[in-house]
Formats: C-alpha cells, sequence, structure tokens
C-alpha cells in the first residue's frame, strides 16, 4: 500500500516531533539561563531534520501513488482524511524554499530577542526596522505560499492555524462582532458600576495555590498519569497527548490568574488527551485546529469555569486552600462573590489581561492591522498611528506615544505569528456555540456543574470534537457537533445572558 | 576542506545527542507515570535517525578524502585527534548490521522492564532465559566488533565506555588490587572495630537537604548558570556541557547519601562545564572515557569530601542546615565525627552502598563473570554459583538463594552493558593518581579546601583533564597530568593513609 508509505514517514515525524515538543516545555519550564544559545542552535538542527523529513524526495512518488491508491476508492474515509492532511503539510513544507525559511527563522529570532527589552523600554524606534524585517520575509513567505495552495496573501498564512478558513469567512462573523460589541460594552459596564463586590484580600501561598490547581484540574477530567503541572512565565500547554505539560505562574497576592491560567490550560489538555490513540502517530490524529484548540479553554474557561455553577462546586476547595484569608473575609469566598470578581468587565489597553467582552476588540484591531500589513496597505511605521485609532474607535481608549502597552505589547508578530490572532476570538465564539449545543443536547449539564460532574460535558466534547481529531475539516466538524455553521450569534446570547440578563 | 565536510555532519550529529540528552533527564526527572510507551517509541526513531547520521554513506568518501589531507600534514594536532575520534564513532556505528542492534535492543528493553519486577521478587528462574537472551545478542556484537576492530571480542565492548584500553591492562592493575584488598579490609574493620563514633539522628527536611546541595555544589565550583539540581530515582549527571543536570534523592532520616550524591555528581558535572567551548561541538570536545569521568567524580566524592579537610569547612554549612539536628547532638555535627561517620567500612552485599575499600571486590566480581559470559566460558546458569564463590572469596560473604541481594542487584547487564563495571575501579585509582599529582605540584591544595577554597585543584584538573577533552587517548591524558601510567599504588596508598595510618 503506497498510503503506508506515507504513513510510515509521519509516525517518524510523529516522534520527532514528540522530541521537539518536550524540549519546548523543558526551555520555557527547566533551563537554566545561560544555556540558551546552545539549546537554540540544538533546536535549530532540529527543525532542519524535521523540514527534510516533511520534504524528503521520495514522498512526491508516495503521494503520487496514494492519490492513485484513493482514487479507486481503495482509502476508507480515515485514510482519505489522513491523506488530505498529509497532503496539506507536505504541500507547506515544500512550496518555501530553504533560504527563505532560513532567513525568516533568523529576522524572526532576532526580533522576537530584542522585543523583550525594547518593550519594556517603549522602544519602538529601535523595534521598527527589526519588525520590517520580519513582515517583509513573511510577505515573501505569503506569496509563495499563496501561490502554491491557490489563495490570498493573507489567507495561505491564515491555513497555518486556521486551515479551511479564509479572511472573507473572517470578515463576515468579525462584522456582528463590530456590530453589537461596543454598545454592549458601555450598558455592561454601567450595570456593573453599582455591583457589591468584596475583593479577595490576602496572601496565597505558591504551594497552596499548586494544590488547588491539581484538585480542580484532575476534577475538570485531566489524566494526571499523562501530564503534569508545573509553572513558567506564560502559562502554555505543551508537550504531547501522552504527557500534556500544563503550567501557569503564581502571584501570592492574588491566585484568581493563576487559578484561571490553569483551567483555561486545561481545556487545552483535556482536548489533547482526548484524541483517539488509533491515530495518535499520523496527521488526521492530530487537533484539528487553533480555533477549535482555543474553543476548548475558553470553554472550560469563560463557559465554565467562570460561572455561578462550576463555582457554587469549587468555592469550597478555593476557600480551604486559604484558610486565613477565608477566616478574615469569609463574604469574600463565596461562589456568588466570585462569580462577580470573575466576571468584572473594564476597558484596557493590554490584551492578555482583558476580560471575555471587551477581548474581542483587540482582535479585531490586530486583524486589521496585520491584513494590511501582509497585503501592503500599510507599512510598519504606520502600526502605531492605526493602533491608536483602533483602540479609540472599539474601547475609547489612546495609545498615543504609549508604545509598550500599545502597538509593543504582544510577541506574535516579531514572532512572524500572522493569522494566529482572529484564531483567540473564533475561539471564544466556537466555545459558546459548543457549550449551547451541549446543554441544548443535555440539560442537566449545568446542575451537574455545580455538583463537580462533568461526565456529561466531557463526554459531549469527548463524542464531538476529541475523538474527531482531524477526520473532518474544521467547518464539517463544528455543523457535525452543533447542527450549524459557525455564528456569532451564541456568543453574543452568552455575553447578554452572563452580562446583562442575570 | 574534507574534514570540515565530516565536522558538520558531526556538529548535527551533536546537536541531536544534546536533544536526547535533556530528553533522557526528562524520562528520569519529569515524566509522568504512564508516558513512558510512547516516550520509548519516539526515542527509538530518535536512535535511529542518529544511527542514520552515524552511518551515511557520503562519511566513507569524507572519511577516505580527510585521511588523505591528514597523510599530506595539512591538519594540526587537534584535528588529527578529531579525525580520530571520527574514525571510532563512524567504525563502530558502520559495523553492526540494523537487525541486529534492533535485536539486541529489544532484548535489553524487554530484560531491563522484567529485571524492576524480578530482582525485588528475587525471580532468578524469570530472569535468566531473559539475560540469556541479551547476553546472546551481544555476544553476536561483540564478535562482530572485535573483526571491525581488530581486538578481542570482550575489548570490543569495553571500547566503547573505557576506548584505548585492554583487558590484558585490566587484568596487570586488578591483580595488585586482588594481592592487597581483602588483607587491607581486614586491618581497616579491626581499627574501626573501637572507633568512638557518634551517628546523625534526627528529621532533615528535603528542602533543607536540597539548599544544602546546591550550596556545596557551587562551593566546590558548579556555575548553577549551566545547570540544575533535581531529584530522581538514582542519582545522576545528565544534559549537556551548558546545561548539566545532576540529580540525587532525598532521604529524611539521613542527609548524608543524598549529600555526598550530589557532590560526586558534582565531579561529573565540573567535567562536563570544564571542557573548552571551542570545540564542544565535535567528538574531540567529548569527555575523554568512563574512566577518567568516574576519575572526576570520585576525586570529589572519596578524595575530597569524605576527607576530614573538607569537612572542617563544610561541617558549619552542614549543622546549619539542619539546626535541630545539631542543636539536640552538637558533638555528631563536627568535622571529625563526620570523618569517622564518611568512611566507615563494612563488608556487604550490595555494590551502590559499598564504602570505597570493599568497593572494587564487587567490581573484581562482575569484571571476570563479564568477561567469562562473554567469552563464553559461562552460561548465564552458571552466574548464581559463580557470584557466591566470588563473594565468599574476596568478602567472606555468601550469597546463596539470595538472588535479589546477589547476582541480581545490579541493571547493567539487563542493559547491555558489559564492559562497564571495570571503568569504577579504574575510575577509583584515577583518582587517586590525579588527587596525589595535584598535591605534589601545589602542597597547599589540602590546606585551602579545609577554607573552602578550590581554586588551584579546579586549576589542576581545568589544566590537565577538562581543556583536553579527548586530543590525548587515555593512557596518553594521565601520562601528561601525572607523568605516569594508571599505577594502582596510589589507590592503596590513599586507602592505607585514610583508614590505617591516622
Amino acid at each position: 500500500m503506497s498510503l503506508a508509505q506515507l504513513e510510515r514517514q509521519f509516525r517518524r515525524i510523529h516522534h520527532l516531533q514528540h522530541v521537539s515538543a518536550i524540549l519546548q516545555w523543558d526551555e520555557a519550564v527547566m533551563m537554566p539561563a545561560a544555556a540558551g544559545d546552545a539549546r537554540a542552535d540544538a533546536m535549530a538542527t532540529f527543525g532542519v531534520v524535521v523540514h527534510e523529513h516533511l520534504t524528503a524526495p521520495q514522498l512526491v512518488d508516495w503521494l503520487a501513488a496514494a492519490e492513485e491508491e484513493a482514487s479507486t476508492g481503495a482509502l476508507d474515509a480515515a485514510q482519505l482524511a489522513n491523506l488530505r492532511e498529509i497532503r496539506r503539510a507536505v504541500k507547506r513544507a515544500s512550496a518555501l524554499p530553504a533560504e527563505l525559511v532560513e532567513a525568516s527563522a533568523r529576522a524572526q529570532m532576532r526580533c522576537e530577542q530584542a522585543w523583550r527589552t525594547q518593550r519594556a523600554a517603549g522602544d519602538w524606534h529601535g523595534f521598527a526596522p527589526l519588525l520590517s524585517e520580519v513582515v517583509a520575509r513573511k510577505r515573501e513567505v505569503a506569496s509563495i505560499l499563496a501561490e502554491a495552495l491557490g489563495v490570498r496573501a493573507y489567507d495561505a498564512l491564515l491555513d497555518e492555524y486556521e486551515p479551511f478558513c479564509t479572511s472573507a469567512d473572517i470578515d463576515r462573523v468579525f462584522a456582528h462582532l463590530k456590530a453589537f460589541l461596543p454598545r454592549l460594552i458601555d450598558e455592561v459596564i454601567e450595570r456593573q458600576r453599582g455591583e457589591p463586590v468584596v475583593p479577595l484580600v490576602g496572601i496565597f501561598p505558591r504551594a497552596a495555590q499548586h494544590a488547588l490547581g491539581r484538585t480542580l484540574m484532575e476534577a475538570v477530567g485531566f489524566d494526571m498519569q499523562h501530564g503534569r503541572l508545573d509553572v513558567s512565565h506564560h502559562p502554555f500547554c505543551g508537550g504531547v497527548a501522552t504527557d500534556v505539560r500544563v503550567t501557569t505562574r503564581y502571584d501570592e497576592s492574588d491566585f484568581t490568574s493563576g487559578l484561571l491560567g490553569v483551567l483555561h490550560e486545561t481545556g487545552h489538555a483535556k482536548y489533547e488527551q482526548g484524541r483517539p490513540a488509533q491515530w495518535s502517530s499520523q496527521p488526521v490524529g492530530e487537533a484539528r485546529g487553533m480555533s477549535v484548540h482555543e474553543g476548548q479553554s475558553l470553554l472550560q474557561e469563560m463557559q465554565i469555569s467562570r460561572g455561578r455553577e462550576f463555582l457554587r462546586f469549587a468555592t469550597r476547595h478555593i476557600a480551604e486552600a486559604f484558610p486565613d484569608a477565608a477566616r478574615a473575609a469569609p463574604q469574600a469566598f463565596t461562589a456568588d462573590n466570585l462569580a462577580l470578581l470573575f466576571t468584572r468587565v473594564a476597558r484596557s489597553k493590554i490584551r492578555v489581561g482583558a476580560d471575555e467582552v471587551t477581548y474581542p476588540c483587540h482582535i479585531l484591531i490586530r486583524y486589521d492591522l496585520e491584513r494590511a500589513l501582509i497585503d501592503g496597505r500599510i507599512r510598519v511605521g504606520d502600526i502605531p498611528e492605526a493602533w491608536d485609532a483602533g483602540m479609540q474607535a472599539l474601547l475609547g481608549i489612546s495609545t498615543k506615544d504609549d508604545y509598550r502597552d500599545g502597538c509593543m505589547q504582544d510577541v506574535h508578530w516579531s514572532a512572524g505569528a500572522f493569522g494566529y490572532f482572529p484564531t483567540y476570538t473564533l475561539g471564544a465564539m466556537t466555545a459558546a456555540q459548543l457549550f449551547a449545543a451541549a446543554v441544548r443536547q443535555n440539560p442537566a449539564i449545568p446542575r451537574e456543574i455545580e455538583h463537580g460532574t462533568f461526565a456529561s460535558i466531557n463526554e459531549f466534547l469527548r463524542e464531538n470534537i476529541w475523538s474527531k481529531a482531524s477526520l473532518l475539516t474544521t467547518p464539517e466538524l463544528l455543523r457535525a457537533a452543533t447542527g450549524e455553521p459557525l455564528d456569532p450569534k451564541y456568543f453574543e446570547a452568552h455575553l447578554r445572558r452572563r452580562y446583562l440578563e442575570r
């Protein structure tokens, strides 16, 4: 069988990617300060080895033979889906000349390293030339990929994170957001003005936060035999399906962001742990795309964990974890008060700290800007003014002359990740639509969550999302799970219900 | 330049080995319980990729061209040494058919996994057939390598751990040990019988042990910017030169073995951190061999850290780490008492717990047996009786019917590591000879150690061992550092001085 040859090669690639994933975790969590240069060299070589596997000359013949096999009807649905994913991976890897890949990687590494200090200093003028180099290389990449994939330049970049999606699709759903969000934000902030919220005050020891995080992540379904919880600068979910590495960070004066970080990443982790083992070494066994992945994390964090039902279950664990603080202010450690605290809405300059209501505004600004950059409609030098204009229009905040907390706040563009930002908000909409479908199918779910039982919601996700891996395209997957294509009305309804109707 | 092509290939191999080393550390220190199978698959593939790099068809031409280059005098000493090491690596890797490598690896993995439970149960009859399979494959490997390298079968295995050394060399130095050790052990035990030793009693919290370990490893010269200290089942030194991962384990009722484990591994670690960066990516930049490596760890642990001078410096830190225990029994926390405790001698069945005086007896038994197994003079079924006879002869202890703490106690043979055991005792002799040479060259060293100053001893090692990496052969290296070939008289003198003459 010819597909079998491809599958052997991709099993090998899967094993190499396993190694790479653990190394990336190690770099963020364990690696000592001065070991970075040698590690970067080793990983660069490793990247070349993986790329060689993805562009091996035999792949062309094997692919042709497998396509032939497919045309005779010899392959089943999973094999056809695997062939589709293999074709995508090979096409993307083969399209780009090695020198351009290397030049891009170098420009991005330089820009990202400089960003770490330049951002803190708000040094836009030092940063802009480095970012311009990244954008220039990325535009070359986009143009070559666009040719190879037969799509528009920006969409060729989007395809890396969100296949089967075009900027036209995004424009449609984002237009809906733009239409209702600014007014809704006004209404929510007005409504929350008089809300009686008791702040959480105290010292929240790291060890207690860590134990609480482990307790709650296991309660919602994380398998500790196949994973870990550790500390890194920013929370992430890494590792591999059999060994999922969740990280968070602890602030001893405020446990909420560390804990919600754990729960968010646990949403990603359950998707990793929940995909079927039978295809785990093949492209068809991988996660579908970033909007589905972010859909899992935001379903766990936003739909479930910031909600009153979950907090009726979790508050007892939280209060037990911090007995001194809970004794000092018992009225702060009630489910109702925590639910209010976890859903406060405020306009701010910073995306990563934003609540779920204002968050999409940050994405709308970035999406418009990065598309204009890739299309050549604006240049890097135009970013600060355009950023300020976007912030003024959507959030009524000026970032004029504030580069640090304005257009320099994110690492994504420095790292060459153009086409990534929209997946955050596609994910928020996916989460709302999936959760609504789950509750429609099984109205007992909110009550189960209140009792700390997550079997039904996890079963819905396992059956409709996790077990499907990359068997379907993203639109097919969402339609099979919810009966509809992605529709922002579920996200809007969720916001109105949680923030205006209680 | 043709050597340059080889060097490019070996830089790549070095980067792959970097990745592999961190992954091995992760498996021992971080990996969750159920992640082992998928990790083993990934690492097996990774091993194949490395092996392909070591046996790439172009290497034959590149090697021939580099040999030609060498013959014209175009290469300097370091390049010639690098070529020698590259030749060795390629020769070993190319000699063995891939199927035999795989069959060996499989037999070893099966045997090692079974050993973990069978050893605990003392199940020799379940274990013997698995070990027989390992030995059978290893004998095939040895015979093919022997042919390729032009040496005897056992020596071909020894070459992996201790190149430039033959069993005839080992026989010569081990004969010396056999001649004086049994009587010396009698004398030491007799002398220690009446010694007034105060035991260390108390609870020694893990966190305090960890902090003490870090303090002392940094004091003796470990660079924490390029390494870490963590916990694993058995202490080891792993990672890479720029990122050295030392591990130990903590027993809260006895801090000594955890602490001496840290200091032992720190001896290895300083050798890793101390080799010159300029050759770090090439075979000539690697550690010379196991006897030199073990020489570094035993110099740190045995020659330095269990000695009175070191303990005059370290006892204050130890007492400060465990204030409750030190307050309860101040007479236990004196340098003299700790020196007595750290040099107690007792005959026992177990190698890993043995003191430095009886330890070589354990090695002599294993060396004789493994050589006889590889030469086919005995079979696996003969091991228990031969083991018992060896223990009776050298240590006066019977292991009859005690498989668990007799011939099943070590994992080495299960894992296929034949030819490894002798390097422990070659290392002990190397350590004694190096330390004697250092003190001869600079008699102030013991006094410096007493004051917590390790600059002179580290400088001696850096100049004579660490900076030399694999530039010289092992005998050349030792002769350059000490003026003589390996001579067991230094080890004997060290034992007599420390154990009989004080």
